[in-house]
């Protein structure tokens, strides 16, 4: 499979494309996108999608980049974690909190099979 | 299995126990740590790792939280799932940062698929 | 769905049964073959497989019931794990063996995140 | 992100490595070390942890590494796949084990998945 | 939590409820939906793309929902197993070909674990 | 790791080699049976199996590719996509049943996680 460029996309993929890089103020698209682009209906939905729930609101931008590394990093997806580390340091990710997510993320791993393991049932308290 | 409670709860575990409910400010500790109980040295050693790592720093302890609901809901932990949105909630979450943080997690579950099914490379641009 | 008991059974379902019954010195067999003989071909298939897989070898069979645990565990089943402990216990698992397992299980899930996250490269030293 | 060698490394993470080293006779940490040392203290909690549970006890040292491969495989981490590989046969583990658990691994992520599909209920019988 | 009735549903929800009652030719939504109206904005977004993703095109409606299990039944989801068990149904799904699909899922994640813990490299007769 | 090539395989791998060959009407064996060699008794017990899941029946081959993909995908199994890629276009997957099969893919790896996040009980009408 290759990338499909710019100047070889259909004026549907172009459209997506212009959106990409007018609401990012990037030059160029990345590969996901571009990998994407043989299938524009995927990738027109995909990107509106992600446009709407990235968006600033009750979590700040860069708490919404952390979650998707959260999620990324858990499956081992790796383009997920290389493409939103360089998102998150441009929104404002530090060292420092990119250490303390892992951090996190490797300690939920590990209870969350404690709990499977022990079989541990839900307490009262926490139904709601 | 059972729980094991703080009546009979071996001095080593009672140890932990108590160091739970001072820290956190709780009259019992919650079904995680009476399961866990039964194998001491791995209750004292997550009890201490949890509070490393989830005691605040870079990250604000209700953003610790997200990220682990965001993989505790990945992975499909009902358990964690239940008590970590109590704490979440005790730390400050509202229901907008529940929600925001659950439209993430599945946008990331999806495009995480995405990317692998493409096979996307990672662009030169991300290598650091 | 409901399952399928021996009265009610097919004989290529009953002569499962029966091996399984016979193999391991049961009066029934348990639900997993019950709900599997809605699918004749997969139940046979599955139990040869189970067969073969589980013998003793190379490794002793509680340790197979050990390495079946930790999957189930990695990836949630609640079923999996419910009668394989049943199963491993028959098979001399002790309760300190069962907590050393799940204790590897939990850390095994945390690392592999850290090296996700860290995006280790694979050391020369390890390539055979 | 780039390794962090033991001639650059700061006071802290140079004990971590030297303990490591030690414990181990190697003349060098490996790549997981080497990373993870961009976060000093999750590099001393994830060492004193694995050291921890990693050491014999109920379980034989080698048993534990079959069982950390078992996750690993399960996870896809191929760095952990690598590594614990090396340290497995480093502890025993021969070819006829490696493939035996690998078998047990497939089959295991199999039934799972059965298991999970026809919904099987608990049988009584497990309940403990 | 609990589920938002079509009665106590704001205007925009209602609005998808709507919708998908009368897409779909039900009375009522099912709980996916009553819960997901907690956030209006994700249950219109994925709404309307699961109205696109499931639409008939180059993949006939019942093998979409075939997919769909088999990405449920491989994550765990009891949830997504049973409602799309039912949409299947409603779609043509024999139980003949409930089998099938989850022998293949079965099958699916044993291979895939061969393959990961054999670190396979890709054939080059399979880079396109 | 190495490959086991035909010229240096055993009677038990070759029979094997051969039945997959003549089978497929291949020249010669993918890698991911070359490495499989390794342990004769799976390679055989899988290939068995494989062919016997595979095989037409109630679902046609090009569907049973296109889940054994949606499973592939899901796990993140790169081997396994572009080994199974290939023999879905073999058997008559167009680029846009490729697509429509990734989008939804795409879809259920999304709502599973917000059924598990919304801990959506199963409506009373699923249960059969």
């Amino acid at each position: 499979m290759q990338p499909i460029e710019y100047a070889e996309a259909s004026p549907e993929v172009r459209a997506v494309f212009d959106d990409i890089k007018a609401t990012r103020g990037v030059p160029d698209v990345n590969n996901f996108w571009k990998y994407l682009a043989h299938d524009p209906r995927t990738l027109r939905r995909t990107w509106e999608s992600i446009k709407e729930v990235m968006a600033p609101g009750a979590l700040d931008p860069v708490v919404k980049e952390l979650l998707y590394l959260a999620v990324s990093v858990t499956n081992g997806c790796e383009y997920c974690i290389s493409s939103h580390r360089a998102s998150a340091k441009g929104k404002g990710m530090t060292d420092a909190m990119w250490a303390e997510m892992l951090a996190v993320v490797g300690m939920a791993n590990e209870t969350n099979r404690l709990a499977n393991g022990w079989q541990v049932p839900v307490d009262e308290a926490y139904r709601d």
